[in-house]
């Protein structure tokens, strides 16, 4: 929360894609900011798929220039596939889902009027995710960079065998890892895949990056925390497997033996309007059945 | 052990693929066999990478029906490779290490003649490992089954989402693995991949067939154990992801959605002659550190 | 299921003692198998909290040797209270449950009638399950020997710090746990303590005995599955100490530094009757939430 | 590492009780300090087992406001029993070790003429610790209050079933363990008894506060790790058993069902000061053999 937050004039509205639900829902959300005599904004591919646009529409990779407020309808993916996109402008998100809880979209739509009411009155704060960027650098060149809320995964194919990856942490050797792969997240990531790989879950406003290797073949591995200041460096050791780079599990970049992946903090990071009516060990609770017998 | 085991007269001699080092242990085997008046053959692709074939050569697939023992020279993977093809034949097989112990491979180079002195005297004890068959079923229809020694494996690409796998045993309904996929190993495999994926060590000799999810996307899942007459049916529910079925590693099969993996015990088993000089204990605290601080 | 079972003319009823409930049921059992021309024998400790005695008792210890049948009414712990107590009589049991669902005791009351109908028809078949027996010897006497259905024990208590347990299979070395101890389990015991210290689910008909140590301060411990067959010898290497032994959670018997604790399979199994309306895997999946995200 | 650091001048020596080598090593401590014309002063425990006494000496619970420096010869569990008297008083402190590394006790009595030189010349910097305190409150009034470096754990009896502990995270429902206990650690601690129940490594300058369960009866608990502003609430609810809360493994007070036990951050800190000659990565692969096959 900070005093100094730019008033709300002008709210961006986002979708899950092909859902005709989730047209409804955004439509629904149109003419309940116009009647507050705001504006709102479509994302383009969002505009797309309804069946009468309710508003203008603007390009993913730039509507964060023109608006306030960022409403996302749909799961936590969709959240994170416009995060992405939204992070350098520090615009506030909310999401809205659709049935299913979700971590970031924890807004149900029956609750969905009187939470817009409340956040448009200006009384709600903001929580602060860090995210990651990712370079890959190949015989010295930067190939790709890439932005992560969740996780950056090196994963060996299904064919393929276990992958070593000699890693450095802010330049001094810390281990090589022997597994199916390595996973390099969030604490809002800490909740998917790194949880799947026995990682703790850790509350999603720390600034921290951890890591957790995916099925190693040594015995005294565990997930470590580190300083949201590390600077995480990989090395590709196997040669010739299928490894692949995938960031919030949507892009999968080809990995080749001797590349190298350098993670840290990026120096965006998302404003997350979270719900006041519930804890995020609610929402753990709810669905993971955390702690039930 | 039986004492209707058949006399040794004719010995199989297999090695590892393009190793120089492994043509000259054969060498030594060979020279070792006919000064004690037996016979010695070579496999078909082992003879081809011999400098000078020191015997005549068998192809794989038949070479069991003329030999009495298997010597085995190189790691835990050639003998994985050999061991499915000789299984039907019910031929003892002992392995030889280069340099690295492995769990079937206990017999160092330097201690290679006094081991063989004593099994050629019929000083030995063999014993059984069970083997598992899989089948492939699609609309119906067997389109693929084989052997594993080790593990039958159903895992997803590094770039597929989560696959769930309804998996029946004795057709009774267990459990939908949310999951990279999902381990059914031998006591064998349990020190393989097995364990990566967090199970117990099981003694080698048990007959026993265990389950274990890959990374599952639900915190209740364990590990399981159960007999060597459970028929594992796993139906892949997922969709249009990239899923593949792997035998010891070393085959890969596409699975596509609806197909039907079915494993039990095979009807054929791996007589195995191990060490007197090393437990399998040993073995694990050499190997794995296991134990240690 | 054996052609050679007797026939069930007496039946021993048995109950978790103080419950009032457990009294009513009982009583309706007793007027079940008059009717049936049967006759029934209470458990000494079982009749005396009963308002009316619905038939003649008999002590615990020897009433095992009168009766061809016996009904449990309680939880697992009632359960294995008693089994402990017949395992050397080889009569089949059954376990009613008042409202909580056990592993051993699969029978609701509603189902009671029914279920009982089928026993004394003769339609039904045993599992036989594991027992344990475990001797502490100090100064090569033996001091205490005890049987187990679920698992062998030793613990630290809360103010001991580490504890060192030197552990042989069959005589041979095989680790020295340092932990805060060590659970030695059947395949029945599979689902309690040893879970909680990270072991798998094993089918509780098999044969085996488990290890998993409790708190290993070691990173590269895992479970262990042997054979049944198998001798543990574990020598408490801690000096002064508060450490103690557990025999299903039940006795507590203080050991000192130097004591051997000898685990093995004893010469007598429990009989148990299932339901064959609930499979094991249903009960694991109602008591455990196992499988569920 | 700050510039308004006080000057060094006095330096309090502490050492393990009883040890006849750590009096030696004092002793040449103590002949160093005084060659560079600063003052040495003994902690009255230590002074008492040395042979000749090389310095005037202090009660632990006051030598602190005399000291600019701590220095410790022993392994982590004098140094964690010496800081927690010593954080009131803002005094950095450095472990000297007698052979076995420890991560609070880095640096061998070989480099410690180099280390105190460079410290005492100002060339050093200092990482801090935070500090746990936990208060137990029964019928409403604080019956105890204590510091821990590493952890504050509950934790029950040998004999004892599992314990029920009610769990509020800032006044909020967070979770009911049911287990043997729960762990509540600093980053330092995570290398404790944490790493034993399961816990991942936390690089320990962060200021986190975590929490693991002890032998859970549930499949579905995971340790969590929250920020150093969370005020952790833990009510026993399990009648009649017994049960410990020990810190950092050293104190234990027996508790009582309905008692609540209270854990936030203390306000004190740990100055420690670290060797640049190893990175806590290179301790931790040294003690554990991390991330060895």
């Amino acid at each position: 929360m900070s005093p100094k937050r730019k008033p709300i004039r002008t709210i961006g509205l986002f979708g899950k894609y092909g859902s005709k639900d989730v047209g409804n829902v955004i439509e629904r959300i149109c003419a309940f900011v116009r009647k507050r005599d705001l504006r709102a904004l479509l994302e383009d591919a969002t505009a797309e798929f309804m069946e009468k646009k309710c508003a203008d529409s603007r390009p993913l990779a730039s509507i964060g220039q023109d608006i306030d407020l960022a409403i996302v309808v749909g799961g936590d993916g969709t959240m994170l596939h416009v995060a992405r996109s939204l992070a350098r402008f520090d615009v506030p998100l909310i999401g809205v889902n659709l049935g299913h809880l979700g971590f970031l979209t924890d807004i149900p739509t029956e609750r969905m009027y009187e939470e817009l009411t409340r956040i448009l009155d200006g009384d709600f704060e903001t929580e602060e995710r860090i995210l990651l960027e990712a370079e890959v650098v190949r015989d010295g060149k930067v190939l790709h960079a890439a932005n992560a809320f969740n996780d950056v995964v090196i994963n060996k194919s299904a064919l393929a065998r276990m992958i070593a990856i000699e890693t450095l942490l802010n330049g001094d050797y810390l281990t090589t890892y022997k597994s199916d792969g390595l996973i390099v997240c969030t604490p809002t990531g800490s909740t998917g895949y790194f949880l799947s790989a026995g990682g703790p879950v850790i509350y999603p406003d720390l600034a921290l990056i951890s890591l957790a290797p995916i099925c190693p073949h040594t015995l005294s591995q565990r997930p470590i925390i580190l300083n949201d200041a590390s600077v995480i460096t990989l090395v590709l050791k196997t040669p010739e497997e299928d490894v692949r780079l995938t960031m919030d599990g949507q892009v999968g970049e080809r990995l080749h033996a001797g590349d190298v992946v350098e993670v840290r903090k990026s120096a965006a990071a998302l404003q997350l309007i979270t719900s006041p009516f519930r804890t995020y060990f609610e929402v753990l609770r709810e669905k993971f059945r955390w702690g039930e017998r």
